[in-house]
């Protein structure tokens, strides 16, 4: 071959990116597609959704990333289809040829076949996920101060987070402390440390992944947020005005105006194309050296493989996939240079899980270790920060967490898009007294009579 | 009146926000509504749509910087319309009854007419304009790097600005460094330096508000930039693939895939319910003290009010809407406390404008002092810091300014939303050969041959 094999990387997340990083030194040209112009920083995802960070502190452009590496080329395009026999990648438009191909198109939650609910409960795989969640925490707060009746105020309150894995324990920790520590005091008709957040899980525990005694630190350090952990449970449904649920004593229904979706795993439809064998969720079954049966130029990685090493699968974690990219580097880059010899089986090397359940604690396990609480939630923060992918997001996510650990507040709490319909105001008449309902007091800390006390305390 | 006077404000902009702070110890009650739950520091908001800051740096909830206040209280609420003669604000749902109205809901830019344009070249207002601009601008550059006709690549890397005031200013001339310098080494198709700019301005000069010799300063420092500055321009016709403007010699395109608009002024619609008199772009003409004819208990601030000082017009920024905020403010407190003297006559401190061209570049003019360039750059700096409403946003953005000032770089490059319809690919064969048009030429940055002195480069 005179020139260059091109390796076609599709995705830009962990897999991809490092896999394109590792190729820096090899006689490779390399085109990365994504459909996105962002590497996301996922296993943070769940801080901007809930208000903690900005979406470009834990993004950054996939170009930048490779901007310096000569050998490689970003292209902002969705693949469509591959053709294997061809060896061809089909784009939005256009098309490119490869010599190897690298699928790393990631998964993303699962609806189980109700995909009607994802308008009435949003994942959280992407910015605009966050964003969306974002918003509909902090206006169902903004709705319930304008709400009088008090039961529809208690549903807006309520917050419910679909599987306990460990995306929906950090979400529901960091929902539960919005409540009671950021909005504390600054509300007047509600008060936002009446929050309720309920989070279901189908199995018999939270952080199944974990040892067990870290799901029993993990229920407890929940609950000390207002987050009560309904295990043995199934969602049945979901409306705009609650979900129905499932559990080994009956059927039962929790009004709530905010649900977020944290369960199942469904693979990108990219992986269909291939033709190769698949598990029920979709992933690609690979073989030792991640690449597909028939097809050694083929290599998939990351949450859209399912690698099993000795019979143990790989988990859909961050780890998992980098090192599957740089694996699978390693061997393309040994090729080009010349040299045919029998490829090596991918072996994983765990480095633990990690979970924060909020302000200075999480849980942390390894295959020693089994933490909880501040230590883990240290050794969380270290390792996050010093992955983050760019020296100024380190920097800034730094300070943003100093902040928001000294003052309990959230500096992203930004309400973007449409606002939606809100409850009708209750109607305030000039003098302050006739159509108050009983609930709403905003007036009444205000009044005349009180402000010597006032005056006094400040 | 055995009950504090009730205080409706109506916007939480520089005008809103500061008459409810100012009126912190007055025996009032004040609701401030608006329809987004962010103080949005709009000075900077152009550097949002050019992606060197983040939404949420710049933009603060308004109800955390009135959590403290306790005779305040706010409203996440749209005002739909006003009836004076009931002292009723009618709400998106509800109403509200008010011994004083505050009316703070400012003006957006005018489309003389033809609102269709509004799709065609977004204006510069609030957080999600400035989000969609900079998701276009970003667009641009990936489009111009899939396409492989030059001329259409041409169309990609131009990008039009409509209005020479300073938003217009500031935006072509960050508009021109993103190419400069931002993404100079990013791409491999295109070359972004080769970014080019038209900035239209209607009248004579550009920043007509500053002396003259600031605004040839200003030319000069934008022609650095890559910034054509056309005078005497008025855009008669705006369409996917350009703008069509007439000027003195007659009527000429521009073909341009990115058109900002930032021109005219017309303000919110509210203003029309007061019933007072109106000049032509909807600003309600107030008396000496900031009130309406015939109703001295309605106040209207901001840019949505047209105040005459001896005939001079007080400008439409930030220092002109916070220092009528804080006369307002006084005139309330003092009448909720008894003194129902002469309300004194607004008077306006004119503390100077200032706009940035570029990095370390900008303009300054006071009544006494007219500067462009470096110190001006420092001046704007500090004052702007200074002015940020929070302690974490001014780190913060202290931070990333640092940043960008030594890389170059901008951190917050994120396109969210959808991406739409890109060009199509060049078709890229395995070989590295066949399909290649002349102007692509990613692939051969990476040649086996040119190997050693990129080896050597490095």
């Amino acid at each position: 071959m005179d020139r260059w094999p091109h390796v076609v990387i599709i995705g830009g997340g962990f897999g991809g990116l490092n896999a394109a990083r590792a190729l820096a030194r090899a006689p490779v040209r390399i085109t990365l597609l994504d459909r996105r112009n962002h590497h996301l920083f996922q296993p943070l995802l769940y801080q901007v959704a809930t208000a903690a960070l900005n979406p470009s502190d834990i993004a950054y452009p996939i170009r930048s990333a490779l901007a310096h590496q000569r050998n490689a080329r970003v292209l902002l395009a969705e693949a469509r289809s591959i053709d294997v026999a061809t060896r061809t990648v089909t784009l939005d438009g256009g098309e490119l040829q490869y010599d190897y191909l690298i699928l790393a198109t990631g998964a993303t939650h699962s609806y189980f076949g109700k995909d009607q609910w994802a308008k009435l409960a949003p994942g959280l795989k992407s910015v605009e996920d966050a964003i969306e969640i974002r918003r509909r925490i902090f206006i169902a707060y903004e709705a319930a101060e304008r709400e009088s009746d008090p039961r529809a105020q208690e549903e807006y309150l309520t917050f419910a987070v679909v599987g306990g894995g460990p995306t929906g324990v950090e979400l529901a920790g960091a929902m539960g402390e919005i409540g009671l520590q950021t909005l504390a005091k600054d509300f007047r008709s509600i008060d936002p440390t009446r929050v309720r957040v309920v989070l279901f899980e189908g199995a018999d525990r939270v952080l199944r992944s974990y040892p067990e005694k870290i799901s029993v630190a993990a229920k407890r350090a929940l609950e000390k947020r207002h987050v009560e952990v309904r295990v043995n449970t199934l969602v049945t449904g979901v409306d705009d005005r609650g979900v129905t649920v499932k559990s080994p004593s009956g059927e039962s229904r929790l009004g709530t105006r905010t649900v977020v979706w944290a369960a199942g795993v469904q693979a990108s439809p990219l992986g269909a194309s291939l033709g190769a064998p698949r598990d029920r969720s979709g992933r690609i079954l690979v073989e030792a050296d991640c690449s597909i049966p028939d097809h050694p130029e083929v290599f998939v990685i990351g949450d859209l493989a399912k690698v099993e090493i000795d019979g143990v699968e790989v988990p859909g974690v961050a780890q998992g996939a980098i090192q599957e990219g740089k694996h699978v580097a390693k061997i393309i880059a040994r090729e080009a240079r010349g040299d045919r010899g029998k490829r090596p089986a991918f072996r994983y090397h765990d480095k633990g899980n990690m979970a924060v359940l909020g302000r200075a604690d999480a849980v942390l396990a390894t295959k020693h270790v089994a933490k909880a609480g501040f230590i883990a939630w240290l050794a969380w923060a270290f390792v996050h920060i010093a992955y983050l992918i760019s020296y100024r997001s380190r920097l800034l996510v730094m300070i943003q967490w100093a902040w928001s650990f000294t003052t309990f507040k959230r500096g992203a709490r930004l309400i973007t898009g449409e606002v939606g319909a809100l409850p009708p105001v209750t109607t305030i008449s000039a003098s302050g007294e006739a159509k108050l309902p009983a609930a709403a007091l905003p007036l009444e800390l205000t009044e005349p009579e009180r402000e010597a006390p006032r005056a006094s305390s400040s």
